[in-house]
């Protein structure tokens, strides 16, 4: 049996190493280049193929490795919009993701970026790279005083929870499902507005619907409590970032930590010259606050999560090839 | 009645005014300048003064607040070694002071730091001020994959200890005494040669007595898993600054987080023309290290902790002027 990988980085080797040597009789091939209509025939003999990137994967590509007689691709990530799920019908191919990986990388980094804007970081960052080795003015605030306002309690919501909870902060919570273990401790409200009324900290940890784009509005910014941070490590397009920036100009709105961002992929995963040349205004504009943190969707790479990818990908794929049916098989039907 | 306050700063005004608010009956006089000869006459009418200061106090000040016939001094902070005890005997001085204003605002910033470390944000914030918007191959660790090794379990390491369950960290404690709910948690190992074996990470929080004045040394760094972090937040002397940077040097130690530093200060506490202009070159070298985090003893400086400073040491001078004695007055025949 043979399974070949896809842009493999080289934070993800120690990993996948790992896997190979656990399964000494399957042989694991790979390649940092993604899967093109070219680098497809690098799976020349394999059963199997695992495969992330960030970019659409081509018909052409798929063919390739139909050619090839490969059925069976396994991604890394949770999201599959990079495939046209028609061309995997066509070609018979069998699909799985990686629906969970660490809910805990975006649960930690959440509560990380609470914590920077709670003891004012950037500005001590700031101080101290001017010479300036003195504390007061600049005061903090402790997480066991804050309410939190969490927003979706799935698997990372809950982790959230968790945590602040070892910290001693009070959290409220809202979702349309309500989890079990969370109401039975009471945390959840019945409107979002109730969640904006009483919360010192917001943060979102839902998916991303036509429903729920820009949830984050002027609208919502005006139920919120005056100086309250808002956290999203979720979806960049639940904030409008417009009314974000406003909120920020007025004091209304007192800090943000923000991994995802509203036409992030314009700025994200680039190398730019400076921070002054990133081609996007509002993103410039928030990451040079203050009182504003901004992470290139970062929140996710950790090593347990890129262990988790890789492991789970070729798990799958075995799976696959050996004709089971692993529950993470992507329904290309709908 | 009447109180007297010096060394107010700014960000103690609202504490000191709710205090007045909520005790009507008593007059509240303040300056922000420290306790010296000249200013003790601003005490007049006083019984009793509030104060805090970074230098010592001298026996001509103290004279003048005796002159004005007040008997009581109430210190907003922990530590008294700014008197001499003779003086306060002599006059007849009956000292307060605040052994526990915020033990979450130390330990909060622990783990904050740490978490810093973990993602390596000063290697992202350099990237980002640099216009680098990608991820890889700045690598994060998780919180729950870490053993934690606290030393000390005291008010301030039993908070750390509980904040880093909430992550799902592993917790490793030791202590000269058990305290009985960390010892049914089963945390404690039996020496310190045993928690620097096991810690990925390692934070003081023990006080400084000559016995473990750079208790962290070559020595202690050698017992160390290769990589480890090391945490102080407690006294910068039990550290020795030479071993911790050989330390670094090599790559035996991975980080640091640093909030307190042996000699500090020679540095901290006031505004140097650049950071490489601060008259101590370890300090200097430290604080340039992208893996290692410098705090200006800031771990305290939390609204909720200058709070409780202001609102104990303004509660135990009313207790003290009523004829009470609160348990916070300092043993000053020892
Ligand atoms: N920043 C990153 O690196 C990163 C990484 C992974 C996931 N994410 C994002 O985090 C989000 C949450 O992930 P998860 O694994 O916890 O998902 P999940 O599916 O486990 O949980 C989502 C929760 O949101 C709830 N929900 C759905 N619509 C809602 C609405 N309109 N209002 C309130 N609640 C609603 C669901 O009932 C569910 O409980 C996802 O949007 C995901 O895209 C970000
Ligand atoms: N960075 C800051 O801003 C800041 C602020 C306040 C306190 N601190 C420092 O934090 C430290 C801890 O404070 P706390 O309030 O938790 O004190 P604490 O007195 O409540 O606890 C100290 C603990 O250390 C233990 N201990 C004493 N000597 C020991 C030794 N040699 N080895 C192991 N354990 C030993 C004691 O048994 C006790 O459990 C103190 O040194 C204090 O000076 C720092």
């Amino acid at each position: 049996m043979k399974i070949f990988a896809y842009g493999i980085r080289e934070d993800e080797q120690p990993s996948l190493k790992k896997w190979e040597a656990a399964h000494p009789d399957i042989e694991v091939g790979f390649t940092e280049y993604t899967l093109t209509a070219d680098s497809a025939r690098l799976a020349e003999g394999s059963n199997g193929v695992v495969t992330l990137q960030t970019s659409p994967y081509t018909r052409e590509a798929l063919e390739v490795l139909h050619q090839l007689g490969i059925k069976y691709i396994s991604i890394r990530n949770v999201g599959f919009d990079n495939f046209k799920f028609q061309d995997l019908n066509d070609l018979g191919f069998t699909l799985t993701n990686v629906p969970v990986y660490s809910p805990n990388a975006i649960a930690e980094h959440t509560v990380i970026l609470m914590g920077r804007l709670l003891r004012r970081v950037p500005e001590f960052d700031q101080k101290m790279d001017n010479g300036d080795f003195t504390w007061a003015p600049t005061i903090g605030k402790e997480y066991r005083e804050q309410t939190v306002g969490v927003v979706g309690t799935g698997h990372i919501g809950r982790v959230v929870i968790k945590i602040l909870q070892g910290f001693g902060a009070k959290v409220v919570a809202y979702d349309v499902f309500h989890n079990p273990d969370i109401k039975k401790q009471g945390l959840y409200v019945d409107t979002l507005e109730e969640l904006y009324k009483q919360s010192d900290i917001i943060t979102l940890h839902v998916p991303l619907f036509d429903s729920n784009k820009y949830m984050i509005n002027d609208e919502a910014i005006s139920q919120m409590k005056d100086g309250v941070y808002i956290i999203n490590c979720a979806r960049g397009e639940l904030i409008d970032t417009d009314a974000l920036i406003k909120g920020l100009d007025s004091g209304k709105v007192g800090g943000a930590g923000l991994d995802v961002l509203d036409d992030e992929n314009s700025v994200f995963g680039k190398v730019w010259s400076s921070i002054d040349n990133i081609p996007n205004e509002k993103i410039r504009n928030l990451a040079k606050r203050l009182n504003v943190i901004v992470t290139p969707h970062s929140a996710f790479y950790t090593e347990t999560a890129i262990h988790n990818m890789i492991t789970t990908a070729f798990d799958s794929n075995k799976a696959l090839i050996e004709g089971e049916k692993p529950d993470n098989i992507v329904d290309t039907n709908k």
